[in-house]
């Protein structure tokens, strides 16, 4: 039995979106399935000094430019939502939810969440957008986020969060592959070529 | 005529010496020759508020794995020199002075620079290592280590790191294929598609 592919993603970062768009085929291909962690990377950025990219002197104005040329290159609809970044707690904390009462509705609901960023351009952090991809999700939005907020699925998300730092995801989107890590989408072709031939 | 690809590396990013083994046959099935163009990363860290990677908390190990495993993927000789990072300031204004003054000695003096360094270990911000990359180039290494500590050629090096911030080069190594940018020998091959194609 093969381990997943394990993601780590935050709903606020563009190159997970990209990512999430591309990882289902490519763990397929490779007859692995994918285990979906969300996480903060707020928490990260804070222990490894750094901030998000768009905020970055100099680095910002590349960094937007790269964004939307990836998602051409990818041939993936792609625009960056104004305001971004935001917070993503809400959804996190729903994505964990949904993982642990209703594992098939998980999936669908990352996929729209993305997609309501970073297509729609919605502001994922408002919980009524939330409680309308949840919705759309085929869940039940006040059950879910009702749930959210209860204080042992916030103590949930705190543990996610910190057990992601403890292994090293200092950005997103993560991968690994057993235990090799691989960071951002471009490192996709060598986590493929690790999957197809084992280490290299 | 095309315009050359820009390169901009500084001698003591490891990054900049994987794409520096990959430029020159990438430019040639593009039938483009390679501008190269030596800068000091740290200049631009203090504008962005960056620093070495290797340095940075969390992602200074997760760094020097990648570093080791995209060397293999490429099939490129390298291993992490010690000490890292050092200052490359000598060996960027010899660069400059053969570049001005015997230019068919540069593009040599560049890539024996940075084996020197990632493979055989050599601690290249000593004097001694850039008179003896200096001799095996060709040059002769006293006259170009003279010409370095010239006080024009000390401005001709910080009239080039001013004008690559300017530019907006944050990092190493750093594109331009006419006026777009690439940040990152992991946005070759969405060059490679912008040289086959034009922009996308």
């Amino acid at each position: 039995m093969k381990t997943p592919i394990e993601f780590y993603f935050d709903f606020t970062s563009p190159y997970s979106y990209l990512a999430s768009e591309m990882i289902e085929p490519l763990a397929a291909r490779h007859d692995r399935v994918v285990a979906y962690r969300p996480t903060l990377l707020g928490a990260a950025f804070k222990v490894s000094g750094q901030r998000a990219l768009v905020d970055i002197p100099i680095k910002g104005d590349y960094s937007r430019r790269d964004l939307a040329r990836s998602a051409r290159f990818y041939d993936i609809p792609f625009q960056l939502p104004e305001p971004f970044p935001v917070s993503t707690v809400t959804a996190a904390r729903c994505c964990l939810v949904l993982q642990r009462e209703h594992p098939p509705l998980a999936v669908p609901f990352i996929h729209l969440m993305f997609r309501a960023f970073f297509v729609q351009g919605w502001n994922i952090s408002e919980a009524e957008v939330v409680r309308s991809v949840l919705a759309e999700s085929g869940a039940h939005p006040t059950a879910v986020l009702d749930a959210a907020g209860r204080p042992e699925n916030k103590e949930a998300l705190k543990a996610a969060v910190d057990a992601s730092i403890d292994r090293g995801v200092f950005g997103a989107p993560f991968f690994f592959v057993d235990a090799e890590p691989f960071w951002g989408n471009d490192r996709l072709p060598q986590m493929e070529r690790w999957l197809a031939s084992g280490a290299f």
